[in-house]
């Protein structure tokens, strides 16, 4: 591979892995190929820790314009790779070129959202309530605040988004936007992939006289490189994108941590879709169409795949089924990024339909070795609140269509569910009304409510919300998608009756930066620049 | 006494207990007195579980209006409640009058606060992406998010706080405001202040009209009622002020969860005292006196209690010492708030005075069956930094003076502390500027830096950060005091191409509620009133 040589990239060089080896696996003929890379050891971890902790204080000292050029840099050395990197990603994962460019310039796209919001400053909400010496019974302090980074941060890349959740991915993007050291354990699905990016971000941080320890990439199959990072006592904070089974162990391993570390992890989900009553008799076909072009994106391997589509029966529920049918029936397997996502859905299936279901339809067998197959499963809500399994999801392209008897049926399956990144409704006329309650209990598992549109396709804006209750992530309170989720990386830090001259600029009483602030609990504009 | 009983407070009801039987301590004699108070048995708690869980989408529906004025109701019937509450709150833990007096009006004016706070309502972080049907290759959705509460939080009162962090404390101040639920585990030091305060916030929410499950009161002197109740399943995070050993294994009960639950524990800290040289030299005698008198105040049982003062050897440091020494040695032993807490201190004495460690003064025994007697310890840097228990709290009103040789060693001192609430640094002239290195380091070990003062006194405002690195607080990114504290019990809620009439008024085009909100990405204030 063109640039690739199996190498962890740990402080500022290219380091020979001494673990165990493996390779990619071209998902099409499910062969390793390429050179082969290493399982992170303790001492290469012990190594990029140190280098990290040691980097950590330096970094989280650097200007917001420093920091706003380091992700431009890592944003054009992606674009400047061209298609040699859209080639190694497809190889590696079998996703389609015009896929991959479209998540490089997702990628790009997020590292410059970084810049623009290190750019403008506020979001370190400075706040300052002056002091009042004279104040009775007792002065009143001078109490200055603003949002300070947490320490170096472990990024576990996703298989199923090689750049946009991987090495200079939204986790990585928003920790060094917050001016965090990033040590990334790269997915094995795509360790290429990984090192090729990890090269640019290197070579940026190199570019920018940044210490070599703000970044590393370590590369890793076994669970114990893994564990071994999240373990390290330089470590303050982990990212994760990945299976509830991953997520689950990462946080009991911070959690058992003689210093606990907060772990954002995003598991994914079965994001329900609802289709209510109105409108399922209008366009039940329509939305059956919508819902299964949606769960074919990408082979079903998106967080956001929709896969339960459940509904009250009456009219347009038969329609419903039949798009659902025809469509997913239609469509031939495809390859997944890896073997392992096949072995996962397979037993998945083996274990969901070994429950009262049926399977509805089925698609085309594919060539690939790692081909996924569309599957359609039906099951009556009586028996989906009685099987957990059939609640939890199912990674792949398939869907289970959940027929209810009654609208207390559809409620109480609503109430049955668990956390899920988004749901969706599908309301006509007065639907939205009608199923208030309903509606409002979805609300209270999902982190993101979508009307008559499918999960699928993250926004990434300001307002955007890509997290939820648990399982679909580890901790409600904050997003991984958008502007926001730079605040998993950072504290609150106060100064009280701090020298003025040793203050941070952003809490300095002539406001330099230019920051919205509050200022004894009002907010406050920056006054118009002079020039 | 007056208007207690030994009840719970579930549904709106007082219920009569039937675990095990408790009662509170007179301090200053070490005698039981009073009703006999219950641990709360499973059967309580499932019952109080329930009623939260049930509760929670009416409570969270209820306009920000309704919920100021709950909290305004609260804060009025702790004013109320005059000099019963007072008696009540000293004869249990033998704090004099006047600090019960001024932690009630401190507990009314986080009431206050957080009603105002809902009042300006732009807490709710409402953010507005306008969509674009038009826009290629793909339309843009319109996405909108704001705060939403988590759902019940289980609040574990302090025994230093009877009123301030207790039932309608800080926690359940900003709880509520949020539009959580909360069930109280009273502190047992304290029980008839808990159901006191407990009646006040049940007959609010009574009067209200609000649902019975929005509050409970649980008493419980037992782990296994604190545990059993963090383990029910309705309960979404938990608020706990207290000490170490009680966060963290709330911590790991949260953790080992089938939903894990976010924990905010504040756990105190050592709180050091760096009294650089040029200061030393010009008020070293001034400063120890200073640093005493923060360390006697509540006889220490402050989270911010001065528990250690370091500074490099030279001018002015025997003057430190001497009045370090004269002042906390003059002092009496004073009563703790329980027995409990005098046997702790007594412990952790008896642990460090093992260690290398001279005892330089201790206070006048004292009278009362519970008091803490003050001590001044003294130990050369070396020795610190080579005995992990002379670098942890000892609860109580004793001061850990350290003597560094050199800068050296004044740099790895605090290098090796964990985490603390606060820091304070007594510094002259350029002592800031050439100490920058170790004040920087000092700043990545806490919560909040203080200049030429003590840490005792956390003035209740938007910019206080109450919180810091493990283990002063379970998670270094939020704070227990001041407006944003609410942020520990939200989540970010997102509604994508949502139907105009059914989106929350936070989001509406027109901003009914008139708040400050960010708009395709700028940040927008709402336009003057019309009238």
């Amino acid at each position: 591979m063109n640039g690739v040589d199996g190498r962890h990239l740990i402080g500022g060089r290219a380091v020979a892995g001494s673990g165990d080896g493996f390779q990619a696996v071209d998902p099409t003929t499910g062969q390793p190929f390429g050179p082969v890379f290493h399982d992170a050891t303790a001492a290469e971890i012990e190594s990029a820790g140190a280098l990290a902790a040691a980097a950590a204080p330096s970094f989280a000292a650097t200007s917001p314009a420093q920091r706003a050029r380091l992700l431009r840099t890592i944003a054009d050395g992606l674009s400047a790779l061209g298609d040699a990197l859209v080639t190694m990603v497809s190889a590696e994962t079998a996703l389609p070129a015009v896929r991959v460019q479209n998540e490089r310039a997702r990628t790009v796209l997020q590292l410059q959202q970084f810049a623009a919001l290190l750019d403008d400053g506020s979001w370190v909400d400075a706040r300052i309530d002056r002091g009042d010496p004279a104040r009775q019974p007792q002065p009143k302090p001078d109490v200055r605040s603003m949002l300070v980074p947490l320490g170096p941060v472990a990024v576990f890349g996703a298989s199923n988004f090689p750049l946009a959740y991987s090495v200079a991915g939204g986790d990585t993007a928003s920790a060094l936007a917050a001016g965090c050291p990033v040590l990334v354990k790269g997915h094995p699905a795509h360790p290429g992939s990984s090192e090729l990016v990890g090269r640019v971000v290197m070579a940026a941080v190199a570019a920018l006289g940044l210490p070599a320890g703000t970044f590393a990439l370590l590369h890793g199959r076994s669970h114990e490189s893994g564990a071994m990072l999240v373990r390290h006592p330089a470590i303050a904070a982990v990212g994760f994108t990945g299976s509830h089974q991953g997520g689950r162990a990462l946080c009991d391993l911070a959690a058992a941590r003689p210093q606990p570390i907060p772990v954002f992890a995003e598991m994914g989900s079965m994001n329900p879709v609802l289709v209510l009553p109105r409108a399922l008799a209008a366009r039940g076909a329509a939305i059956g169409e919508q819902i299964a072009a949606s769960a074919l994106l990408a082979m079903g391997q998106f967080c956001t795949s929709p896969g339960m589509v459940a509904w009250i029966e009456g009219a347009g529920d038969a329609a419903l089924v039949a798009s659902l049918a025809s469509k997913l029936g239609a469509a031939a397997a495809g390859p997944s990024v890896h073997p392992s996502i096949r072995a996962g859905y397979e037993r998945a299936l083996q274990q969901v339909e070994a429950l009262p279901v049926e399977v509805a339809a089925r698609g085309a067998p594919g060539t690939a070795a790692t081909a996924l197959c569309p599957t359609l499963l039906a099951a009556r809500a009586s028996v989906v609140l009685q099987q957990p399994r059939l609640r939890s999801e199912i990674y792949g392209p398939a869907v289970l269509a959940v027929r209810c008897r009654d609208r207390g049926e559809l409620s109480a399956l609503v109430a049955a569910q668990g956390g899920h990144l988004t749901a969706t409704v599908h309301g006509d006329g007065d639907d939205f009304g009608a199923f208030g309650d309903v509606v409002a209990m979805l609300q209270s598992k999902v982190g993101r409510l979508i009307a008559n549109g499918v999960p699928t396709g993250v926004e990434v804006c300001a307002a955007m919300v890509h997290g939820g209750p648990w399982p679909a992530a580890s901790d409600a309170r904050f997003s991984a998608v958008g502007t926001t989720s730079i605040r998993r990386w950072v504290r609150p830090m106060c100064w009280q009756d701090w020298p003025r001259d040793a203050l941070p600029l952003a809490l300095r009483d002539d406001n330099p930066l230019r920051l919205r602030r509050m200022v004894d609990g009002r907010h406050e504009l920056p006054a118009p620049a002079a020039n």
